[in-house]
This record gives C-alpha cells, structure tokens and sequence, in this order.
C-alpha cells in the first residue's frame, strides 16, 4: 500500500517535556523505530506538525530586536528543515542501507479570500502586554486575542488546496524513497499574477492534518494514518461513558462533534479523505501503528462500501 | 550539460546588506531571473551558503534564555529550509510552469579524525566577555577565540566526503527537476555503530564550495560553477597590478597563494573538482552566469589535455 502517516505533535514533543533538541531527538527516535517495519511492505509518506517549535523561533526572533522577526511562512521552512532533518537521520538509522530517505520542503497553496482571513484564531508567537499590542497592531498590522491575562498574535488557519512539491514527491516514492514532506502542514502560499503563476509565501498556518489528507489524495495514497497519542476517536470523551469509535463511515462521523485545534481537524480529515477516495483512514496511537495500518485498531474511517 | 552551481553568499546578502527577510528575498529574486535561461538547456543543481544565517539564529537562541540553543547541525537544518524555501519559491515564479523544482535536506558525512577537529577556526554566533566565555566553556565545552574585543564560539570546518541524500537527488535530476540542495555546505554528520551505519551530527561547519565539489563529482556533473561577485580568480589582488585568470590548470593554480575563507577555498574546490574528474570548473560573477558556463568569461579551470 501507498500510506500518508502523519505524526502527531507528541511524536515528536510528549506534554510536559522540555523543548530541547535532545527530547525531540530522544521522542523521534522512539517514532522511528515503530514505523521503519512498516517500510519492508508499503510506500511511506511521513508528515509532521510544528508547532511548539514554531513557537520557540518566533520567540527566539522577538528576544533579538536588531533584525525584524521573519514573517511566518520562513519559520515554516526552517521548521520543515528543522524537524525533516532529525525524522530523516533518525529513519536512516533504523532502515537497512538499501532504502532511501528524502525530506522535501513543501509548499501548499491556500486560497486568499479563505474566510479563515477574515477571523484569524491561531495563536503564535509570545504574550504581549496591552502597550507592547497597540504598537505592534500598529507598526505591523497583526492581529491580537487574549491568551489568559496576556495579548497574543493570531493567524489565519486557511484550507489547504494544492501540494506544490507534488510531482518530486510521487517521483521519489515511485524509486521507492521514504518522503519526509509536508511538515508542519506546508508552507502556505498564494499564487497570484496574470496567470496566477507567481507564488507568495502568506502568514499563517495550515492544519498539519488538513495538509495531509491533501497530500494523501493528491498521492492516490491507499491509506492515511493519523497517529497520536489516543487510541482512537472516543465518543463522549473525558465522561465515564467515554467509548472509543471502531469502525465508522465519514456520513456518521460527521453526525459527532469533536475539539476543534485537537481530534476535530483529524476527523475532518479522515472523512475528507475517505469521501473523496473511496480509501481508508485510521487514526489512532503511534503504539499500534501495526494494526492501525492492517485495520484492526484505532478508529478506522472507512467508506459505505467496504463496510457493509 | 549537467551543472552544478554554487551560488555565494552575496547572492543572498551582499555587504552591509540588512539581514532581513525582505532583503534576502530581493537578491535571490534577481539571482533566480539570471539563473533560469539555462534550465531550458542544462540540468541544474544549486547549492548556496548560509553564515549569516545561522549566525542571527545563534544569536537568536542566545537571546532567549529558557530553552538551550540546539546545536549547529540543527540551525544548519533550519537554514536550509528557509534558505532553500526563498530559492526554490524564486525560481518557480521565473520557470515556466512545465519545469519543476525541488528543495532537498542535505546530510554531508565528515570524518571525526579531520584534524580540522583538533584546531576548529570557524568563527560562529555573538561575543561574550571573559566571564560568560568561561562559563560557557566550562558547561558547554566549546573552544573560544578572541575576534576583536570579544571571545566567539569557533567549530572545525572539517571537509566533505559523501553525500548522504546523492540518490534521491540524482533520481530527480533524471526526472528533470532543478534541484536545491547541500545548502550551508550541508548538515555534517559522522557515521558511527559497528558497521558505520548510524549517521549522528556533528557541530562543524562544511566549506560550501568544498561541499559542491564533492557533490559535482558524486553526480557526475560536467561543469561546476561557483557564482560570486568578483569576475574571476585574480593575481596580485588588491594591488595596482591585479590581473584576471582566464583559464588554468589546477597544477598551475596550486602555485598560487589565495585568502582563506574567500577565493581559497574556490580555487581548491575548482582543482578538486577538475583534478578528479577532468571536467571543468569555473569561477566569475553571477552577473556572467551565460558566459561562465559558456567558458569565455570568469576563471575558467581546465585539466591538462582541454587546454593544450
């Protein structure tokens, strides 16, 4: 099978850990040695996000006042760079030497007039006090919400549209490479000019989940894998009732609500996926990545067809 | 032909340049409009330095103080990935759309006994005064040399030998797409366990030049060019009597004697390259870029047999 796995943030940070390179190292590790036997019988496509890490550059930029921070869409490269890096040395490390392991950067194209522009609601970047906001507001036109008693910038979280890097990344996995893409959600980009040929990067930030459903139909992929640290979706999470879903079709996922920011982009993922490919999506915890791709655990999305 | 061109590092930021986004931006569009007239006849690899940049994001994590500065290796990542982010974005808005293009993290594999690791000369994030340098040295281990009134970390700048990604990077040469790559001079890795198949980074930095050449070589490229803003090799510079190098063999060249860090590591780069493959190197100005591939502007180094 052709699988899009797309690795939850605490693949590569757990709650609580410190943002060091060697926890995300230490995290990546254990990630990698569960999903290198996965190499042996499928095509790998792995995407991750980025945001605590984004985070911490955007933190870092607005302690050094002697350069303009850099806008959000290069944070997202260096993220890409960043993260790719680490998942790919620490793959190479598990793999035999015969396989080959790539990580592209990726950009995604968004739509400009997404309405996700008009009410931006992503936090980014460090807390602000109500002086230190109205300047900023002013000097950069960002906008603000309160997080707790502090300001922080928000941004758009556009739907993603288009895998720019699509025709490299199907290249690479026809020679049988591991491809390493999409991280953090891509960079999202514009494209504008006469014929709509000129690409520019925008500030926001596109789901990681969204991007990977995207890439995974853009793939003709068999399978999308969102691996977290659940076991599945559960109905009436955080109650006593709280029951995980087995199997489901998107039309009766869709009948359920879900924490926006948390398992909501994952099952609108899923059921995007499913409803435009007839495959299967799973999502469930990177501990069972074995019999979340076989089919048997996790939350399996899967289309009217095969279920009856 | 297949080129491999090493863009310099004032093809992203010239002297007394503003380290911004913006800025960066602005001189990788202008060098992306002088460099896309050849993909229509030559397949092309580009490859670009990254100093500056890993020295402001040094200087970021420094500045932030409740997160430990990852090492080197990963700001050598995260510069590829916005480096390479901004080339690969500029060069698509100047290709016609048939044409692909490809930006791919590059691990470059260093031997731990390059005696370069036993006098490291690389000057590389901000000054600290002799408290904070003994201090630093102390916890962290990291050598100091003075620069001005300042004590600044130094790495070794130990040379490349293989490039671990050349698979997937030739793979999209044949498939037709410009490929980025081994930018900074790559991420150095060591190769480690008991066969020599653990890759793990090292906190060194690679000659950018150095770093093409081998990749020119493992590629089979038939001419390497390194870009920068001199016309050429010159004798007696920064003298009334500074003459341009046409064209010369790499026995010639050795005799001469180039500045470190600059034209010296061009030149050993050229020789390496041309002595190893009889092929032919060129060194000139990206202004040039027609006829430094063409062979009649730059420094055009030659072997022994294309010049007689």
């Amino acid at each position: 099978m052709r699988i899009v796995l797309a690795l939850g943030g605490n693949a590569l940070l757990k709650r609580g850990d410190a943002m060091t390179a060697a926890v995300q190292r230490e995290n990546i590790r254990s990630a990698a040695g569960k999903i290198t036997p996965l190499s042996s019988q499928h095509e790998l496509v792995i995407t991750h996000g980025n945001g605590p890490q984004v985070g911490l550059l955007a933190l870092q930029a607005a302690c050094y006042s002697q350069v303009e921070p850099y806008p959000l869409d290069i944070l997202d490269a260096q993220t890409e760079g960043m993260i790719g890096y680490i998942v790919e040395q620490e793959l190479r490390n598990h793999l035999p030497r015969s396989l080959s392991c790539a990580t592209l950067l990726t950009m995604i194209e968004v739509h400009p007039d997404d309405p996700a522009f008009i009410h931006p609601s992503k936090f980014v970047g460090p807390g602000y006090n109500d002086d230190e906001k109205e300047r900023i507001a002013r000097e950069k036109g960002w906008a603000f919400e309160q997080d707790g008693d502090r300001w922080r910038r928000v941004v758009a979280s556009p739907r993603p549209h288009r895998i720019v890097e699509i025709k490299p990344i199907r290249w690479l996995l026809e020679r049988g490479v591991i491809v390493i893409c999409a991280g953090g959600g891509g960079i999202p980009v514009f494209s504008g000019g006469k014929g709509g040929e000129i690409l520019a990067g925008i500030e926001a930030v596109i789901d990681k989940d969204l991007a990977s459903a995207v890439l995974a139909e853009e793939l003709s992929a068999d399978l999308l894998v969102m691996a977290t640290d659940v076991r599945g979706v559960y109905l009436d999470w955080n109650t006593p009732g709280a029951r995980q879903i087995r199997t489901i079709t998107p039309a009766e996922l869709k009948n359920h609500q879900f924490a926006p920011g948390s398992m909501g982009p994952k099952v609108e993922a899923a059921c995007r996926f499913v409803e435009h490919t007839e495959k299967r999506a799973a999502i469930g915890a990177l501990s069972d990545i074995d019999t979340l791709v076989s089919g048997t655990a996790g939350t399996q999305v899967v289309p009217k067809d095969i279920e009856k």
